[in-house]
C-alpha cells in the first residue's frame, strides 16, 4: 500500500480547488453511514444526541501531520488512528464509545484524494465500534494538518481511574511494548475496548490507564504518592525484538497498564483472562512497593522517560 | 490593553523551556476553578461527567492564529473567543452549555505569558457561563497555533434547528451586523445564550441559527428548498456605520437569525422581547417567499456571499 501525498504541487485536486460547501458535502459522503443526518449529525449549529447512560466519558486527542503520522502512513490508517487514539482512552476507563466530532485545520494544498482516504479510514473504524461522527469543522491552516477528534462515551457500571493503587498491588500490562513506529503498530493497533470493559468489571483491578507515552512515563502517573513501581526487566513484554529501553521508553503502545490488589487470587484472574482473550497477552511486570524500598534488581524507570512528542492534559 | 506576542525570539519564557508536565500544571493553575480535579476534569484518560439532562448538544470550533485572531487581539480576548464561538452555537439551538475540552497544538516558541493570559480569558468566560473545562491535550505544531474547543450542552425543552421555515415566515435578526473585525466585535461579542433559550420557548419561532459567516451566506442555510429570503436593505441593522455589503457579507457577527410563523402576532413577540431584553435590538428583515417570487426591491443576497475564511460542517 503506497502512501499518497498530503499536499499537491498544483491546485487541481486540492482543498482550495473545492468550494467550502462542496468540501463539507464530500466529507459527509466519505463518512457515509457514520455521518447521520442533522440535527443528529453534521449540518446544524450543534449535533443533538441522546444523553449518555450511566456516566459520560469525554476525551480529546489530535492527529498532527509530521507528529502522529508522516508520508509513510497510508491516509486510511491516519484516519483510523485519529479515532483509535481516542478509543484507547475510553478503553482505559472501561467505557463504551458513542459519538465523535472532528475539527480539521487544513492547508489549501491538501489533496482531496488523501482526505477522501483519510475519512474512509476514519469511517471504517467508527463503524467497527458503532461510533457516529456527529459534528465537525473545517478551518484554514497554512503549512500543516491538524485533525482534532473529541470522543464521547458512557460507562454504566464501574469505571477505572488512574488512582487507587496501594502498596503491594501487582502491575499488569496487556500486549507487548516498544518499537511502535518502525513496526507500524502506532497506526495498526487495536484499541483495548473489550479488555478495558472486562477489567473494569473485575473487583480485584484497582486502577488503569493506557500506555501512550511509554511505560516508564505512564507508570509514574499510575503510581500513588509514597509508592514506587518495582518492575523487572525480564518480565517486560517486548514487541518485535524491542530492547528494554525501547519497550519502556517508546510511545504509542496503546496497551492497558493496571494494578491488581495484592491479596487477590492472581491465577484465577489470569485464567479468566485467557478464556476471555485467548490471543491477547497479559503480563505481570512487578508490583508497587513503598518508595525507597525498590529492590536493587528492579528497573530504574526514571532512566527511560524519554518520550516527549505530546502531552495529554 | 497592548497585545503580547504569541511567539518569543528566545527560548526563555516559551513552551519549550517548560517541561511537558509543568506546562499542564500551569494550564490547570491558569484555569483555576474552571478546572475540576480528575476524574471529573483534567488528569485521567477521560473526564467523567454526569450525563446531559434532556438532549445533549455538541459543537466544536477552533481558534487558529492568523485566522481567528492576530497580534492585535489581546490574549485574554483570544481565549474568551475560543469559548464564545462555541457558546454561540449552543445559543443558536436554545440550549445551555455544560462542559468543554480543549486541544492545543503549539509551537515551541509560544510565549508562556501569552498562554497564561489566553487561559485566564478562557477561564473567566467559562465561569461566567458555568462551563467547566474538563479535559485537554497539548501537542507540538511547528509555526502555528491551533486551539480546538468542543463544547457539550443540554436542552431540556424544545430545541430550534435550522430547518422548519415556511413560505411567508418572517425573518428576524438580533443585534447589528457587519464590521466585526475593525470594531473588535469578533472577540468582544456576547453569545446570545439567554436570547436563544428564550426564543426556543416561543412557539411562533420556527427555525434559528447563529450568524457567523455573514448574513447572506447563513440565511441561505436557513432557507428551505423552494423558498427564498426577501430581505430589504433599509431594514438591515448595521454595526458602526457598516455598508450594506459589510452588514450582509462580513463574518463573525455571532447574532441569531430566526424565522417566525407568518400568522403569529408579531407585535406581541416584539413587545415580550423588549421586556425580556431591553438592550438587545431585534429587527425584522423581511420574509421567506416562494423561489422566483422575490420582489424586485429586495436585496440580491447571492451578491454578498463573499466570506470564506472558515466552514462549519
Amino acid at each position: 500500500m503506497s502512501a499518497s501525498p498530503l499536499f499537491l504541487p498544483t491546485r487541481r485536486g486540492t482543498v482550495s480547488s473545492s468550494g467550502e460547501g462542496a468540501l463539507i458535502r464530500s466529507i459527509r459522503r466519505w463518512l457515509g453511514r457514520s455521518s447521520p443526518p442533522s440535527p443528529r449529525g453534521i449540518g446544524d449549529d450543534c449535533a443533538v444526541v441522546r444523553p449518555a447512560r450511566g456516566r459520560e466519558l469525554i476525551t480529546v486527542d489530535p492527529l498532527v501531520g509530521g507528529v502522529h503520522f508522516d508520508h509513510r502512513t497510508p491516509a486510511r490508517e491516519a484516519g483510523a488512528k485519529l479515532l483509535k487514539r481516542n478509543l484507547s482512552d475510553i478503553a482505559a476507563m472501561g467505557g463504551t464509545p458513542r459519538v465523535a466530532v472532528v475539527a480539521l485545520a487544513l492547508d489549501g494544498r491538501t489533496s482531496l484524494a488523501w482526505l477522501a482516504a483519510f475519512h474512509k479510514g476514519l469511517a471504517r473504524e467508527a463503524r467497527r465500534h458503532a461510533v457516529l461522527i456527529v459534528g465537525g469543522d473545517v478551518t484554514r491552516l497554512d503549512g500543516s494538518f491538524v485533525a482534532t477528534l473529541t470522543l464521547l462515551g458512557e460507562a454504566r457500571g464501574r469505571i477505572l481511574t488512574r488512582s487507587g493503587s496501594r502498596a503491594g498491588d501487582w502491575i499488569y500490562v496487556t500486549g507487548a511494548l516498544g518499537r511502535s513506529l518502525p513496526t507500524g503498530h502506532h497506526h495498526g493497533f487495536e484499541p483495548r475496548l473489550a479488555e478495558g470493559a472486562w477489567l473494569a468489571r473485575r473487583a480485584e483491578v484497582r486502577a488503569m490507564m493506557d500506555v501512550s507515552d511509554g511505560l516508564a512515563r505512564d507508570l509514574a502517573t499510575l503510581t500513588p504518592r509514597g509508592l514506587a513501581p518495582a518492575v523487572y526487566a525480564a518480565l517486560v513484554p517486548r514487541r518485535d525484538g524491542a530492547s528494554l529501553a525501547e519497550a519502556l521508553g517508546d510511545g504509542e503502545d496503546y496497551e492497558l497498564v493496571f494494578s491488581v490488589a495484592s491479596r487477590s487470587r492472581r491465577p484465577k484472574l489470569e485464567h479468566a483472562w485467557k478464556r476471555a482473550f485467548p490471543r491477547t497477552r497479559l503480563t505481570c511486570l512487578g508490583r508497587f512497593v513503598k518508595a525507597g524500598a525498590v529492590p536493587p534488581d528492579a528497573v530504574t524507570l526514571a532512566e527511560h522517560r524519554g518520550y516527549e512528542h505530546h502531552a495529554t492534559a
